[in-house]
Order: structure tokens, then C-alpha cells, then sequence
């Protein structure tokens, strides 16, 4: 009855997932709906920038020769013959001594190569002409945006894989890209098991809770950047389970499932798995908590048999589907963030097994450092709320004080690591 | 012409703008819409969690009396009356030396305080009864998640203003919150002025570029947590602006122009504010870039001026228009989290402003280390885009070097500042 599994690594587990191919795909959306999207491209400067040699202050736009004797104790003076803003173009011809007033951003008039601030500019009025003088001697560029200055056309801008920002939808606007290719979010099928569950519309009953997994995974599947496909809990029949559950699969890219996977006597996954003839890669991983992880592999797609136990359901996700979904969002760094941190508090109990605790991550001068989100208890829900980071504590026969140095790996960052274990 | 105006620090501009009553509003929406919104109430347990003694692991739920002698050479023997799984509650009495056969998240039957786990018990059949036996002494409470142990009713779980996350998301769950209350995202007005602007679409034109800022500032709107309502660009002619801005700031909590705030000779705002009546808070701030950034108060509602620049125009935005949409999300630190972190690098020129280098923070073995984004010109879009913090080089007449301590100020955190000035 008590069926006996040997646990592997978690590098070896993660690596027996990361050896099946899953690919990413292109979709091409509206700039208006790309900001946190993931760029499925590298992105390319369409044409140089700034297109035209521009003026990056209010000022006079003159010939920087012109300027070549003045100093202190003698102005140059120059005749104005133009003025112009953002957005406009001179028409006019700038001969010598002559200057045309330029606002910030408006493109250099064909014969100037220098712009005298408006700060070193003295402006003035005579027989109806406008005019201008400065005792300051300019170099040709002196105040001038060359084209091509901020980016050369043909340039990689942003790597594919890229979570788009507010800086990079700038950068999408400036380049013309109305409709951006990004990649199409992966659907993520679940599936919530447990004849415990009550719906969190329902009131409590005698050993009975509600099903909170199911929006707990929903959200760290958004936060990651896929998409949920939420197909209920399922009922304690295996028959109906088995049809459900090879039915789902059909419908998206990858299948998660929460409880179930243990050796309980109605843990029904591993004889789902059986029957379907999914190839298990690993059914038990030798880490806290999280180590009844079963995942499968069946026609292409993942099927992440998730433990019931919130806490190891969520740091399953996290190491386990993570990377999958990142993937095919092509992230070269598809996994979570490995940093080092200084422990603020004593772990003084000894475990054989890698634990992974829920934390927060912080900041103290400069450094990084964690402390426990909560009281680590694997079916506390609670810890789960404050928690940034996941500090790994090393298996083995010692505890650990405040002041030692551990990893942590970030919840709530997008730039990832290449291969964390 | 040249118009004259005084700059103010940093922190007395953000206290005028704070100075200004700001209110969050509530909404109540369905916990599937909840993640990443923010908490607009404190958020209480309904209940006890567990609210029944459960069991955290397969096992025999026993009396512990029972075990008292139990040792090594002593294995006690329990007759196995009932078997219960998860969401099962068994109406058998347990008697002296007898036990029942328990799923991980099952009530613990009536007279029972302990489970002997799976792994420490034997299981037999005798007489066509079931049977176990162990060799381990439990004390009361051994192997039992008591009931409240999680979280007591009535306790405070997560405060308001907290942005919710996949752990808050499955607390939520657990504690029956069907409808969260959330703040309502409040709605930001956004124009863009200068006809120098093209559309995203629209190919380029001599003198002219895309407009970028509104793309870049809606980002920016939507990672702090508002939405924008966007009214397009702004014509080049002062009564149809005029008309626009007035009929805008009526539909929106606060209104943001980019452009049209410098002292050139096409810059409408500060008419536009003059004529409307709006009490200008500070039309130049001693920083760079953004330094031209002119913020009004109209109506119980702030107009923000931000640069046309892009550069200025997304540091304007995260130092003043950042706090007043967190204080309106109920976050009790509504700035920019402010860190200390170490230059790699040189900023030899001195300058007598403030700056705000758009920065990539980064950690070295636990430390925080910050580099520029890119070339730090104001007007390069580039170096937005591998911006994630600010490094703030306070004004003086000294340069900073590698190894220098600095603080950043961090753009995608959302912990926030109290008051980082």
C-alpha cells in the first residue's frame, strides 16, 4: 500500500523537463496592448534616430564659423531670418552672419551647424530687423542632435524574449511599430483535485476548505506571463477523472493539476498518468516542500502534477512550469533569479532535504538580505502573501544562524536566470 | 522674452503636489479580476484556518494515551475502525486502541489528538480486521494542524494598499472572498503636445518624429496601478488646447500634458493654466532631466506639465505623478522605494542639478550595483528601456566614481518610499 519513490535532484528534475521541446510562437498586436508583453523578435531601428540633425535646446541656430572671433569683450552679431519650432522647416538660406531661431527638437536649417543657447544669446531689435549676438565662440556641433545619434538603422534595439516596458513602448512608438511581434501567451490548463473543496462562494462545512490553489496558480501563471485556462475542480471518480483530464489536454499547451500526486489512497494523478501512457519524468524531487511533484510528458506537452499542499504547490510552480512558460515566451534566462542574501534569523533545525523557504527579500544598506515571509509551515497559507523570494537552504546535517550567506531565488522578477542549480 | 523662473528642490515640489488632498475610492470586483490590484481595506480572516484540527499528513489518527508505552520493543497494537480522506469527517468514536486511517486535510475524529505517520506505522490484517501497530510514543498534538493555527478570526492578514499577489490572491480564496475590496484605478488624462508629432503609423517626415511619450506614459500609468484615458495630441493654436484641456480635466482624477511646459516661444501651458484659473504648485524643479516640469492644482485636481522630453517626461512622471495615483491606491508609502547602492562606473562632470540617471540596478554577491542604462543624453529613448531605477546624483561641483555609494531609486517595486527626500 505505501508505494516507495525514489527522489532525484532538483537540477535533474528540472533538467528532465527542460529536455522536451516546447516552442514559442509569434503573434503580431496592436502597440496599444503591448506594454508587459513579451517581444517574440529582436527589435530593430527602422531608421536612424534623430532622422535629421535636431536642435536639443531653445536657441539660435547659426554657421559655427561665424562665431570664431567672438568672446567677452566682443559680440558677434547675426541677423535673425527665421524662426521656427518643433515640427517645422526652414525654408530659408543662412548666409553669413545670419541666424534662425530654432525651438528644442526643430530640425538644423541646411547651412548651420551649431546652435547658440538662448541663455547665451543677447536678442535685440534695429531698423525693423531682428537680430542677435553672442560673445561666445561655437564649434561646428556645438548644441546639435546629429542624425543617427541616439540609434543607427538596422541596430538590435532589445533582444526577443524581452518583457516589454514603458521604456521599450517608447522605443516601439519612435520606431513605427504600430503592431508589435510578441509572443503569444501559452494557455495553462488546470485542474483543482480534492473532495475537500468548497467553492469560495460556499460556506464552510466540517472538514471541508475552500479551494484557494486554483487562484493562487492562476495568478502566478499571469505573473509570469501565460494565461489560464481554469477547468474546475474535479469529482472523486477516477473514470471521470481520466476523461476530464485527457480532454483538457487537447485544449492547451501545457496542464497543471493541484493535489492528487501523493500516495494517498485517493490520489488518483499517477494512475491518470498510467493510462494516458504519459512518459513520468519524475514523481518525487528531493526538496521541501513540493517533493510529491509528479510531471509527465504526453504528445508534446507537460503535465505538472502539482502537490494539493499550497505552499508546495507553489514553489512547484515556480521551479518547475516556470521555466516551461518562459521558454515559450523565449526567455533566454527562463528561471528564476538565483541572488545571494544574508540570512536575518536562525534556522537552527537540521534537513536532509533542499528546503525552499517562502521569504522576504529585502534591502539593508546596500545589501541583500531575507528573512521568512512566515512561519514555515508547509500548509500555511499566510506566508505565502508576504513572500518575494524563495531562500534555498541546502540539505543536510546543520542548521543555519543569522549572518550566513544563502541563495534566494526572485519571485517577482522578469530577467531571470540561465541555469540556477 | 526669456522668462525667468525660480527652481525648487525636489522634495519641497513632491510636498507641495502632497500637500493637496488625494482620495482612493472602493470597488468591490470578483476575485478572479483581483490579482495585481490593490487592497483598499485592511484584509481580515473571516475564520479560523484551519478552522477544524486537521491532519497534515497520511497517517492513523490515535488517542495519544494510548501510545504512552510505546517503544522500540514495544510496538502498539490499534484496530483500524474507519478510513477517511480529505473533506471526509468520520462518525465513528474512537475507543481505547483503536484508530482511524487519515488523509493529509482531514478532520481529526472526535477523540483523537495525534496521527501516527504512514512511514511509522505497520498495517495488517487479523481476523478479517484491519490493523496497525507502532513502535513511537506521541504526545498530545503530535502530527496535528490545530485549528486557528494559521490565522486566528477577526486577525488583520494583509493591509490596505497592498497590491495583491498569487499568495494574497489564494488568502483570499481560503477566507471566502468572493467580491475584494479594491481601490478603483484611478483614471489618468493624458495629451500630447507638439506638432512635430506623427502618429505611430504615419511615416516620417522632415523635422518631424513619432510621438512616443503617450505610448511611454501609459506604460508608466499602468505599472503604478491607474489607467489613462488618452485625448490625443494637442493642436498648435492656443484656444482650441484651452477648450481641450478644460473639457478633459472633467472626465478624468488628474491630467497630464507632455510638452508645451519649457519657456519656448510655442509652449501653451502655463497660459493655458493662467486662463483656467489653476494654482501653479512650482513651474521649475532644480533637477535634471524634467527640470521645466510645471504641476497645477484646479478644481481638487492636478494637472500635471511633464516635458516634452522623453527622458524628463518619464522621471517627471515617476517623482510626481507616481505618489499622488499610490495615495489614491491606498499605499501608506506612495514615493519611489529609495535603496543605497554602489556606481560601477564614473560620472566625472559635475553638475550643479540634481540628476537622475536612468539606471540598471543590478547585485554583485549580495550587493547592489548600478550602471547607467545608456548614454545618459536627455533626449535618448534607448537608455529608457534597460532602465529599472534611477540613480540620484545630488548637485555639487565634484564628479562621482566607481565604487561611490549612491542612492536609486527603484521604478519596478512596489513597496514604495514613505518620504524619500
Amino acid at each position: 500500500m505505501f508505494e516507495f519513490r525514489k527522489p532525484i535532484p532538483i537540477g535533474e528534475a528540472v533538467s528532465r523537463i527542460m529536455a522536451n521541446e516546447v516552442n514559442g510562437k509569434t503573434e503580431y498586436i496592436s502597440i496599444n496592448e503591448s506594454n508587459g508583453r513579451f517581444l517574440s523578435e529582436d527589435l530593430l531601428a527602422t531608421e536612424d534616430v534623430p532622422h535629421f540633425d535636431r536642435a536639443p535646446y531653445d536657441g539660435f541656430a547659426v554657421r559655427s564659423i561665424d562665431t570664431a572671433l567672438a568672446n567677452r569683450d566682443n559680440p558677434i552679431e547675426f541677423e535673425v531670418i527665421d524662426h521656427i519650432g518643433a515640427g517645422a522647416v526652414s525654408n530659408k538660406t543662412v548666409g553669413p552672419f545670419q541666424a534662425v531661431r530654432i525651438m528644442t527638437g526643430a530640425q538644423m536649417p541646411e547651412n548651420c551647424d551649431a546652435v547658440v543657447m538662448l541663455e547665451l544669446a543677447q536678442d535685440f531689435e534695429r531698423d525693423g530687423k531682428t537680430f542677435m549676438s553672442t560673445k561666445r565662440m561655437h564649434k561646428p556641433g556645438d548644441n546639435v542632435s546629429r542624425r543617427g545619434e541616439d540609434a543607427k538603422k538596422g541596430e538590435v534595439l532589445v533582444n526577443k524574449g524581452t518583457k516589454i516596458n514603458p521604456g521599450i513602448q517608447a522605443m516601439l512608438a519612435t520606431f513605427g511599430y504600430a503592431k508589435v511581434p510578441v509572443a503569444k501567451k501559452p494557455r495553462v490548463g488546470l485542474f483543482a483535485t480534492g473532495t475537500e473543496l468548497l467553492g469560495v462562494d460556499e460556506p464552510l462545512e466540517p472538514g471541508k476548505i475552500r479551494n484557494s490553489n486554483s487562484y493562487m496558480i492562476s495568478a502566478q501563471t499571469e505573473r509570469v506571463g501565460a494565461e489560464v485556462e481554469y477547468f474546475g475542480t474535479l469529482p472523486d471518480d477516477f473514470d471521470t477523472c481520466f476523461e476530464a483530464v485527457k480532454a483538457a489536454i487537447e485544449k492547451v499547451d501545457m496542464l497543471i493539476t493541484t493535489g492528487g500526486v501523493s500516495v494517498g489512497d485517493f490520489d488518483y494523478l499517477p494512475e491518470i498518468y498510467a493510462k494516458l501512457g504519459a512518459e513520468v519524468l519524475f514523481n518525487k524531487v528531493s526538496m521541501r516542500p513540493g517533493s510529491v511533484t509528479t510531471v509527465a510528458h504526453y504528445n508534446g506537452k507537460i503535465l505538472f502534477g502539482l502537490s494539493g499542499n499550497p505552499s508546495a504547490c507553489y514553489v512547484g510552480f515556480e521551479l518547475f512550469a516556470r521555466p516551461v512558460i518562459r521558454k515559450m515566451l523565449f526567455s533566454p534566462k527562463p528561471h528564476l533569479r538565483k541572488e545571494q542574501a544574508v540570512l536575518t534569523v536562525d534556522f537552527p533545525k537540521a534537513n536532509p532535504f533542499t528546503r525552499f523557504v517562502r521569504s522576504s527579500l529585502s534591502f539593508s544598506n546596500g545589501k541583500i538580505v531575507v528573512a521568512p515571509s512566515g512561519l514555515d509551515k508547509s500548509n500555511i497559507v499566510m506566508s505565502l502573501a508576504g513572500a518575494n523570494s524563495l531562500a534555498i537552504l541546502p540539505g543536510g546535517t546543520r542548521g543555519f544562524k543569522a549572518g550566513d550567506e544563502v541563495e534566494v531565488l526572485l519571485l517577482e522578477d522578469h530577467e531571470g536566470s540561465e541555469w540556477p542549480w
